[in-house]
């Protein structure tokens, strides 16, 4: 409440009626951002059909996908917990502690392009890359397609889903219906969503102010778009490189997918959808809490040191980014045959 | 089609009409057998309430109530795969491979006692022993009172599911929050229990000889009640001991519990329902196919060498105990505070 009267009379002072103020900002963000879609989004080459959904959430949730037969997609992209594990990095297979913080799976489709270092174009690309990653899945296609070709009820279900197809129980169609599947995790609704719908009241003052800020400051600058992040590389530490604990020398971000000089220690701009829901922060997963973050990408990206009330209220606005999670019913899985490969 | 003739052939043999055949297997059936009710069982000492069960739906699925935050209950009693992991036996903190094959969680708010050795008397028992086994979750009561206690819809959460009390978040609460989820966790409506409902067109004729065999040749007096099982303990090996592959000598069961020389490789008689989902088979796990699991049964327990068309009648009846899998939506978990305990 005294926010609020707080905020009416800064309003006030300003001379300004708060609908004039507020139209401003909603300009000004719509000039920038986009809401999440409340439809699923279609997808490059490969239509988002209801039977590759269906046989995609199997998949996600299968953990005979892996060798142990132990990790599923949603072992590490946990839609309990937001799309990600809220691990540093994932423990895998062999409890093998992975390279980079797993990037949640909310939202990616408007992703310009998939992992910390954008190096698989799409979901579809993105999904083949864990299972085959020695310490995530470690697995091989063709045990997976052995796998899923001794399940009748998975040849079916890739029959229906790919059809007219001579051999439809393939690896590149198991990341098809990933693909498709994933397509269906996003998250509308957000009050950062029904503020920029119109509803100038869905965020309070604090969260207003740290949307003005968000833009004013820079921000901005490289999240934008749906996702605000997740579209462009930039180097972490465009003014200042941050500590090695933050930023560990080894990992040399697009440089190894490029092996260019200026791809050195450059990211993907990490998308901020949901981003309350996805501690710990950046590609090392070293920094838990959120303030902390926004304090960081303020010293390295704009060399700028914000006050705790300008961290207070950017952290504000970041939070009003949650939107309405996905409501998932378990899969029920079809079970093993004598021909299915063992657990390794 | 062709089977259903056989079936009527046979019968008209016999010179019984078909309704007084299938009348007296009902009959029988019915002194050995219950069916898995359709509602929700009362548990003792823990009223199943819905703010229960919703909290301790909550708690299956949090990894954080292991020391890694990677394990939850759901990973090792799968819901998606008939409630367990369709392992050996399990994988877990620090890729460590327990000793034994997690039992599956359907169904087993009907067992007399819970683990292979009955070491816990009942389901909130059992749901403190995985958190604490440090080949399992490898975590500590306090750190998991920690845990909830530093989350504070989790906090809401317990003091609603157990009104009345100063600190309703505490390990114990936890076990009757998951106990009380896990009584819902039951598989009605199988075709055996249709046809212990009377409806004797619910077995087919093959599945009805099994039932018979597996009633004259004496695989009841082990595994009866409603789940076919896990009522009393026996010797693995009550004629013939199998080979250490199957029963590892190191592992005495019941022994380890009583330390008296008559509970030496004695084990509780696993229960039967969903028995086609859960392979693989026996506390050591070692043997995958059902139809090998029949036969070393048959030998070791009953001294009986059955022939290859009684084990596929019984192995048929078996698959008969698939009832309809709980259909169970993933919740959405609260996030962690800068309060909470740090994964290990």
């Amino acid at each position: 409440m005294r926010t609020l009267l707080l905020a009416a009379t800064l309003v006030a002072l300003a001379g300004m009626p708060a609908s004039a103020n507020d139209q401003a900002l909603l300009k000004d963000a719509r000039d920038y951002f986009k809401p999440i879609p409340s439809i699923v989004p279609a997808v490059k080459d490969n239509a988002v059909t209801r039977e590759k959904v269906e046989l995609g959430k199997m998949l996600f949730f299968d953990p005979r996908v892996s060798a142990s037969h132990l990790i599923s997609c949603n072992t590490c992209h946990n839609l309990s917990m937001g799309g990600d594990d809220n691990l540093e990095t994932s423990i895998g297979h062999g409890w093998a502690k992975g390279p980079r913080n797993a990037p949640t799976v909310l939202n990616a489709v408007f992703n310009k392009a998939q992992f910390w270092d954008g190096r698989a174009a799409d979901l579809k690309a993105q999904a083949k890359g864990p299972i085959q990653a020695g310490v995530e899945m470690n697995n091989t296609p063709k045990v997976v397609e052995e796998t899923l070709r001794s399940i009748p009820a998975y040849v079916t279900k890739f029959k229906t889903a790919f059809p007219n197809q001579t051999q439809p129980v393939t690896f590149d169609n198991l990341a098809m219906a990933i693909e498709a599947f994933e397509a269906t995790l996003i998250t509308p609704a957000s009050r950062f969503d029904q503020f920029l719908e119109g509803n100038v009241t869905a965020l309070n003052a604090t969260e207003k102010e740290g949307l003005r800020l968000f833009m004013d400051k820079g921000c901005v600058a490289c999240h934008q778009g749906v996702n605000l992040g997740g579209e462009e590389y930039y180097p972490f530490g465009v003014v200042e490189k941050p500590g090695a604990t933050i930023l560990p020398e080894k990992d040399r971000g697009r440089f190894e997918v490029t092996k260019t000089a200026d791809a050195d220690y450059v990211f993907r701009a990490g998308p901020l959808r949901n981003i309350a829901l996805t501690a710990p922060y950046f590609h090392s997963g070293k920094v838990w809490d959120l303030k902390q973050a926004v304090a960081v990408m303020a010293t390295s990206q704009l060399g700028a040191k914000l006050t705790d009330k300008e961290i207070d209220a950017i952290t504000a606005f970041l939070v009003s980014l949650t939107g309405e999670q996905p409501r998932v019913e378990l899969p029920i899985l079809p079970i093993s045959t004598t021909e299915t490969p063992m657990p390794k």
